[in-house]
Parts: C-alpha cells; structure tokens; sequence
C-alpha cells in the first residue's frame, strides 16, 4: 500500500527561498475561516442536515469532474450508477480501480485532502484500498460528526451562499434560520430558469413567477417588478447576490418599445434563437439596473456550451461532464449594460469565463477601468493550480488585486470546500512570494495581500 | 570554432533539486525504442534504402523550417536552390553563414543533435565550419551506415508510420516486408487529394480510386465502399491509422439524400467553397463510421492555412514555411461526428491543432468527456520546449495524461528523428518533475508516467 | 514610513545560478544608451523645452494607465482635474491615497523607478508621504535640469521619435534641428486623421492635406500623390517610418477602379462601416507600395476598441482608459497586402498586437517566413514583465530574435522612459539567462543578443 499523505509544501514553488516565504506566507492564512460567496451545495443539507450515505454516492456519482474522466477512459455512465442502478459498492470499486487517470489533475489533489483530513485515510486509494476506503467513509457518515452542519463548523466556514432558483421558495433557509445552529446560510437569486426563453419550462417557469408574487407577468412591466419583488424576498432570506448562467456575455439596452415586443415574442413561445438570445441579454441590463436599487451584487457566468453530446444529455441527463467551454466575447458582449450603468458606484457585476485568453486582452482592461467590475476567480476547469496561476500572471498587471473578488468553490461536492481554499490559498501565495522575490511586492504588502485574497476581497464584493 | 557539443542537462528545469530529478527520469527513458506512429519520411527510403547525396540535400533544401526562416530573413529562394538550380555547397554556405538565426529556435537543437550524434560534429555551424561540415557529412552519406535502414536501426526505432495518398500502391511497403531487413514500416491512409473537393485534380484523383478498387465512384455508395476497399488493402499493408489533414475541424452527419446530392455536386465540379468545407466535413463522419467497422485509428490535422502566400505557391510550391496556422473552432466543429459516434468505444480519434488557445478551453474538456477522443502532442510550430511545456500545463490538469496519445515526430527529416524524441522526452521528464518537487506526482508515478510518455502511450492510441 | 528603495536585483529569476547570469548580462547593457523608435512624448517638449509644472501634472492627469485604475476602484474622474478644474494638490493627495492600487503593475515599477532615479524620493509613495513627494517634484521641476532637453540628456537618450499627424507642420522639430541642443528627434507619420473615414474630420483633413501638398485630393490619385509629397517632407525633417492605429489588422488591394470609387464614396461622406473598413484597409496596402519608393519603414498597431466606454468619451475626452484590446485576426487580414507586396526586400512593415494569442498562433510564423515583416514588442497593456516574457517565450522558437524589432517605449510619460527601458531591459536578460542554463544559447550568444535587444534590433528594424 502507498503513502499517499499530503506534503505540507504541495504547491509552493520549487526555488527553496522563494517557497520558504510562500510557505510563511500560507502559515497566516492557513486557518482563516472560510468565506464561500458562490457553491452549489444542497439547501436541503443545511435545513434537514441528513447524513450522507456512502461513498460513492458522496464522492463519485454526483461529481460530474470525476464521471467525465472515468466515462473518458471507456467506463460506462451505467457501471457509475448513473441511467441504471448499481451496487454503491460496486462503483467504488470502479472508481478506485480508475484512481490513477487522475494523477496530476485538481481532482486528485482535492479527494485526497478530504480522504486525509476528513477520514483519516492516508493511504493510496487503489483496487487495494478500495474496501478499505468505503467502509471506513461508510462508518464515520453514520455518525453525527459527519453531517453537513457538523462539517460546516468543523471546516471553520464563516458563510456560505447556495444557488437558488428564483421559483425556490427558500424553505431550507428558513429551516436554517429558525434553528438554533450558528451557521451561516445566504441564498443567490439564479433567475435562468425565468429570464431564458431556451430553459425547458421557461412559459410555466414565469407563469409560476407571476402567482409568487402577485404580479401579472404576461406583461413586460409586470414580468419586471415579479422579479424585483422575488429579489426582495431573497435580499430579506439573507441574499447579497444574483447569479446568472449565459451561453455568451452578449448584453442589450433596447428601447423600451423593442423590448416589450420582445417580450411578447419570447412569452409567447414565438421565439427564434436570436430572440432568445436578445432576451438574455437584454435581461442582464435590467438585472443590472434592478441592482442599483435593491443592492444584489450581479454575477455572471457566461460560456459554457451545455450539454455538447446530446445522446449523454437525452440518456444521463443534465450536469454529467459533458459542458463544454466556448470561445467569448466580453469587450463586445458586455457594451450595452456597461454603457447603460457601467459608472455607476451603487453596481457590483464580478465576471467569470471559461475562456483564459480573455483575462489579458479584455478582462483585465475592463475590470481594470470600469467601477462596476471585479473578476471572479477562475472558473470550473480553471480552477486549479496552473489555471490560477495563468490567471494572476495575466490578469494582475492590468487590473491589480483590488479589481478581483477573491476565491469562490463553486462547488457542489462538500468535502471538498476545504481542499479547494486550501489549494486557492496554496497558489496565491506561491504567486506572491515570486513578486517579493523578484522585488515587485514588499513582504509587508504580500501578508497583507494574502489575507486579502483568502476572504477579505470576497467578503467585500459579495457585501457579506 | 566554436565548441557546440550538447550538454547532457539541456532542457531541464533550473532549480536544482528539480533538475536532479528530472534527470533521473530522463535516464530511465534515453534509450527506450522509437515508437514513431505518425510522420512523413518517404516510403523510398524504406523500400530502396538509396544514399543521401549532400548535406544540402538532407538538411536545408526540403526542410521548411529551416527555409522559411533564411527567406524571412531576406535570403532569395533562388540560393536555396528552389526555383532554379544551385550549387549544394554554395547553398550549405549560405545556411551557414546564417545559422546563428536559429538561436533558441528547436531547429537547432534538431541540427546540432544530428550534426553531433549522427555525425560527429561537435563544433558550431558557421562560415568558418561551413565545409569541415559540408565534406564530413558527404563523406559519411557515400557510405553504408548512412543509408536510411541503417540509421532505422542506429535510431532504435521500433516502428515508423508514413503516410501515404489513399492512391498511393505502397510498392515500397511491399519491397520492405519482402525483404530481410527487420525494420517496421507502416503506411498511414491519408485520402485528402480524394476527399477535398479543392485539392488540385480532386475529380481524377476520384476517378482513379474507382479504378483500383474496382468500385463505382460516380455514385456516393460507390465511392463510400471505395475507401472501404482501400482502407482494407493498407490494413493487409500493416496500416493501423488514418490521418486527415483539414483547414478546419468542421465535421457533418447529413441526411442520405443530403450527403448524395452534395456528392453530386463536388463531383461535377460545380462545388462551392461551401460545398468543398461540407463534403470534407461529411467526409469525416464518413471516416469515423468505416473506422468502427475495420478499427483504423483516425487523426485529424486541423488548421492549417496553406500556402498563404499565392506568390511562394506558384513560384515554388507547396511546403514551403507559408502554411500559417488558423483559428480553430474544436467545440463547435466537432459536434456532428461525436453526436454520431463519439460514444463509441470502437473509436479513437486523435487531434492535432495549431491554435493553442483550445488547449484547455476546448481539447482538454472534450477528450476529457468523449471516450473516443485522445489529443495528438503539440503540433509543427508547437513542437518545440516552449510548445511542449505550454501543452501539458494546460491540457494534463483536465485531461490526465491517459487521454493523450504520446508523442509523435511528424516529420520529413529522418536524422532529426532522434533529436526529437530526444527533446519530448526531455520536457516530459521536467514536466513530471515539477510534479513531483511541487508534490502533485510521487516519483513512482512519474517514473511510471515516463515511460508511458516516452512510447507506451503512442503504441496503445495507435495500437502498434 | 516604508522605504521603497530600488531593489538591484528586481524582475531577475528565482533560481540563484540563472539570476547572478541575468544579473551579469544586464550589467552589460544596463547604461547602453536608449534607443526610442516609437512614442508618444509632446514635440512642444523637445521644441520649446518648457517646465513641467507639478507632481499631478507630470504623473497623473495625462497617463491613461493611472486614471483608469483610479476610475476603476470608484475615484471620480472630477476628482483627478477631467472634466473640472481641480488643485494639483488635491489631485496628489488622491493618488497617492489609492497608490497601493498599482502594487504588482508595471505602472508602480515605472513610478517608483521615477520617483528614485529622477527626484531621490525613495519612501513609499502614501497618505503620509503625499506632500513632500509633490514639493520635492515641484520644486525639481522649476529648475533647468528637470526641462525636457535636460532629461533627455540625463535619460541618455541617442534618439527619439515622435508619432505625427499627416498634417501637422512639424514646426517644433525646425526648431529643435535650428536649435544648438544636439539630441536627435525624428518624427513619424501617421496618417491615420486622413485615411480612416471614420476618424473625426476626415473630410477636412483630407480637404487640409490637399492645401498643404498642392495636390487635388478629391481624386483618388491626387490623393495618393499628396501623401507622397508629405510623407517626402516629414523624411525631409528626419522621419525614418510611419505608424497607423487601425482597429483590425484588415488589408486589401483592390484593381484600380475598384479604389476609385470607394475613395469617391467615403469623401463624398456616403461611406457605410464596411466602406470605411475596406478604405482604411486598401489604404495600408497603398502605404506599403509608396514605402517600396521612399523607404519609410512601416508600422501596424492594430486591434485596439478605442472609447469603449460612450460615457467617459462624451464627458472626458479620448485617452481615458476606456480603450479596450479585440481579437484581432493577422492571418486573414494581412492577406492582401503581403500578396501584393510581401516579398518585396524594400518594405520593413512592424506589428504590434493587442492580441496574446497571435504571438505564437500568426505573428511569429508570419514574421518567420514573409522577408518582409517583423514583430514590436508587447504592446499596451502587455508591456510588463508578464506580458513580455509570454511574448519571448511564444515568439522566439518560431520566428528567433532577428525578426523581431526590440524594445520600443511607446510612452507620452517622459519620466518612465528609462523605467521602461530598465524593465525591457531585465525581462530580456532573464529571458536569456533561462535560455543559457538550460543549454539552448551559449554565454556568448546570450552576451551578444542582450546587445541587440536593448538597441541595435531596434536601430537595424528603423533604419536609425
């Protein structure tokens, strides 16, 4: 069996000076709580506070970075439980047995942290080890150590914001908000499912918008004031954000004549393609100004190509590993809502792409101008420790460290919140020794810009 | 004169304890045999294993590389002896003198490897050297070790593809199986002049691959069935891969009726550019399905503008160091075929791009996902340290390394074959070797990876 | 208070064997004399040698790179003396209350350097240290040694060119070729007022340069002649080369009649966008052609979004920091022109890009084969460390050192130009001394390639 227990300097730079101050550095942030201003961790955990049960269901089949890489080397979706039902056992078995591909990928670095600091398990996770492994994960979630409210306070998270549908009536929230645990639980207003016409379900989806609010949304006017009444209800459940998930980062300002007709088109079910995409866009402006109003920091994700094998989407469903990033066009994209309230103190819009080429030639030149942009970390299959390093070398130069909104998990796998700030942490710091030992940064500032990069700047944009 | 021997720790890192380290590596893979499944020596080489003539001929005239950049650097074509007749040894002159252009360029890491190992020659090239290089490399030529089948077995090649028209009669393949020499070649079915309607004599070339196979080329079942007949005939040649050499990666699934009347057209000549790019699409779905059947392993070559200079064209043909490197669209290109058979374990499909920024946002997430899909090692202008480098930070982290296919050569220059292998197995071992200084690898795991780098992973995606 | 002194070793690399070589390379260069083909300094400078008034005045109001970071982190532009009157002082006191902003950008390194070299302050610039910074540099300012002419002695500046409107009569250069002063300052044509239809004016300037050559430019011939004669004159005062700031990389060459009549269209001010685009497009073919003739070397900045901020441009004025990179596509663009006149040995044409992923993608294969073309340092905002060795490391192994045309400063900021060059300057040594420890250059190579990069590329590329 092999040793495979964490090296207290994984991740620091190979230079010995130059690691031993990353390391000191990573020393004064190592154990500052975690603040989580954007995940997809599940309310339900947070108000009902279930135990987990097993490891295959917590590790393997809801994360779609491990699916994809197993389905990538020939395993079938089926052997992973997914489109058929299969012994938890069994797909822990596969998965083990499949444990190598990740060597050298983030997935690898952030299981091993929990299987470690989580379950105590240090060794390889191999054919070997694999019923070790699962009975050992098994034992401790039938324990109340292992719940989610246990593991939200052992993980020392300060906050943590879900991803909720605009429809969601935020019961979980309440539940956690009655209860006498001291955890902090924000929802994030995620309007998609209502602002775009291509969501299955979008007609019913603003039907129902409309009888939660009471307003008549077969109207543009009224389709409007239901979403700032439901941003109110999230702003008073705790929210201090929206969320909005684009195929591109196109953004309209249309005269308001257009845009109810518009309107019209898109409720109506009259929709072309480019209706729909010009009713996106022209949602993000409204959202926009809506923000100057009631406040909600404004997120946007845009870039992602959903669902590229639609044989996996129609067999597996959605969120199986099968998203695939698209080239974007922010300098263009973002013009219409920047021109419209792009100058205005009262908005916060923090950016997230799939497409690094952009941090250098628009990013950080917008975010680097305009008082309304923070960057976002990197996003999904960039958040990992050369991903974050290409983002600080490109992105720092132009829009420094004030213009970016710190570290977020964005994650839906628990166990792995502390493993990925760990890493975040990790390689900020390493970035930060190398502009001291090459004489850009003073070792003051570089303390001083660690703690800010590991919860001061997202505290801060996030409002929290 | 100038001492130019190789020095046993180039290209490794600078730091120390990672050098020593990934020298260590290195030595477990020097001297592994070369698996070499995709290149372009020539089939005479193998079957009538001639002499070389002079160090002109062998190293400045046919390589691109080298006489793009003595033309950038305003020297005619005229003096290279294209487009008119020149002296061998003026024109090794004239390289010469202007060698110092390929500092810090991998050409000369190329040259010098071949000049010292193959050669002898450990001094710089230069106007002062010119003919101490020129005679000794003549001299060598005129005598049997020089021949190309015994510089096979000097290299330690294991297996060399080439690659081959889809008319071509492989009589050379033919010569080296009957003959006694132990060496392995094997063709490479590459149909474009058949399946690019703008490829020069597209509608002869068609017309003759009736003719040898017998099969009715004016209908589009025919023509189909013709590249059945002809894939089979290089499969019983010791063929294990196709390779399609495309100016994009756009790929169709059309509808029966769709696909005979667009073969109509192209065939008649009355194809539009439109027409052209649909029928090299459909063409690739085509191959893709027939490589279900008869499991040839398929490589896409995708975006190359090709001669970008008309003048250079018609002056001095093809391959001439103007085929310039075009964006590519992977993600979007891509859809139809793997929305047909991309799911299919029967499948490998190995990409090469020139356009580096779809590394990570496009390569690394789609053959992370789609179990057909490996990615081909850096291609042409990114075949290089820099290149090398670039390609496992931004593909490994989404990808591992299991969805690679190893290295290739890809060349026409038989003596920088080693220099190669030689320069991928140097960057592999530093790469590994960040890895495990920044504790992401074990060195076990990176000795193991090694090895598969330096050959394994090349004999399984080609199943050599 | 911090001290902020300078540190000797600054921007070298981490690893102790490969930074004492980068450090020895530089030492060899450090004091060359500055060689500055490219800018943007005020020719009323050199001309009348005026004072510069104070601290807010040299440093703040007129670098686009300070106001936007300003902007960005919600500092009004009224606040900064744009768009309202406001105390210098006040105006100091803000920036220097925000100067952490810029920790890590190129812009502290080029301050501070300034700060030190130009006025001995070597404290951090803060709240604290905000008064004495701006009396120390208003009372240098007042006397003669801190004039324009003396700092360009001081800065050891061998020549300098200044970026000139087609129409302007370069009355400030007679002077200063009238005058005793013997520094060398050359000015450059651009001709982008009355080329570009889309430029403010082009109809009066195109009437204005008429008026100034004779020449009756409501003929398309007519026109061509009068830049001729003009571009004649501004070599007649010392120009070496022309500059155009195009927002794509877009050429043509249309047949004769096919240019007439779009030059009649976009002076008759009937000119659709596309017109415009194709104008400015034929245009730079034109130039290309009259530089055959008279030798001026050419000079491409393409793919900057200028005023993408609507706003700011109507409030503020062009310059604000609202310019904002776009992809930019070379390969297709530059078609035209170098089929027309690509291979031509009299024509030097130099590209600059906004546009990171053509380095290696277009620029330096295009540059590695026309005879032609070379490439311009990293541009804007990739003008760092950062930036400049991603363009080393992408450019060299494709296109080497020889066609590239060193290190340009591009600056309206007088006070930085030693700064930049100091930056160009240690990034090129590190790039070198990598190089040289991991055996791809020899010492000696390293030692004479310093040399050309810090003066003589540049010298060679504009014939200075």
């Amino acid at each position: 069996m092999t040793d495979a227990t964490l090296h207290p300097d994984r991740l620091f730079p190979t230079d010995p000076t130059t690691r031993r101050l990353a390391r000191d550095l990573f020393q004064t942030v190592e154990t500052l709580p975690i603040v989580s201003p954007h995940g997809h961790t599940d309310p339900a955990w947070w108000g009902e506070n279930p135990a987990f049960t097993n490891a295959a269901d917590l590790f393997v089949i809801p994360d779609h970075y491990v699916v994809r890489m197993l389905v990538s080397q020939g395993v079938p979706f089926e052997a992973l439980g997914i489109g058929a039902k299969a012994d938890p056992r069994a797909v822990w078995r596969t998965f083990a047995a499949h444990y190598h591909l990740f060597a050298a990928t983030p997935s690898r670095l952030w299981l091993d942290h929990a299987f470690q600091t989580v379950f105590g398990l240090t060794q390889r996770l191999t054919d070997a080890t694999a019923d070790t492994f699962y009975d050992t994960i098994g034992e401790a979630l039938a324990t109340p150590a292992f719940r989610p409210r246990a593991l939200y306070d052992r993980f020392n998270i300060e906050v943590i914001a879900t991803t909720d549908s605009a429809l969601d009536d935020l019961a979980h929230h309440q539940t956690v908000q009655d209860s006498d645990w001291t955890g902090r639980v924000v929802p994030t207003y995620r309007p998609d499912a209502c602002v775009d016409p291509a969501f299955e379900g979008f007609a019913a989806n603003v039907d129902t918008l409309g009888a939660l609010t009471g307003c008549d949304t077969t109207t543009w006017q009224g389709y409007l004031e239901a979403h700032r009444k439901r941003r109110a209800y999230f702003i008073a459940m705790g929210a201090t954000a929206t969320d909005h998930g684009h195929p591109t980062a196109a953004t309209l300002d249309l005269p308001e004549a257009e845009a109810t007709a518009l309107f019209d088109r898109v409720t109506r079910g009259a929709a072309s393609a480019q209706d729909a995409e010009a009713f996106r866009a022209q949602m993000l402006t409204e959202m926009a100004r809506m923000s100057l109003d009631d406040g909600l920091v404004m997120q946007l994700h845009a870039g992602s190509s959903r669902n590229h094998s639609t044989q996996v989407h129609r067999a597996y469903g959605r969120d199986r590993g099968f998203d695939i990033p698209a080239r974007t066009d922010w300098v263009g994209g973002l013009g219409p809502l920047l021109n419209a309230v792009g100058l205005d103190p009262r908005l916060t819009l923090i950016l997230f792409t799939l497409d690094e080429t952009t941090y250098a030639r628009e990013l950080a030149p917008l975010a680097g101008a305009y008082p309304c942009l923070k960057l976002g970390p990197p996003w999904w299959f960039h958040d990992s420790p050369e991903g974050m390093l290409r983002y600080r070398e490109r992105v720092t130069e132009t829009a420094g460290f004030a213009n970016t909104a710190g570290f977020n998990d964005d994650t839906r796998a628990l166990c792995s919140i502390p493993a990925r700030h760990d890493m975040a942490r990790r390689v900020d710091c390493t970035f930060l020794a190398q502009q001291v030992v090459t004489h850009r940064l003073s070792e003051e500032e570089a303390a001083r810009l660690a703690i800010d990069l590991a919860g001061g700047l997202a505290r801060k944009a996030y409002t929290l």
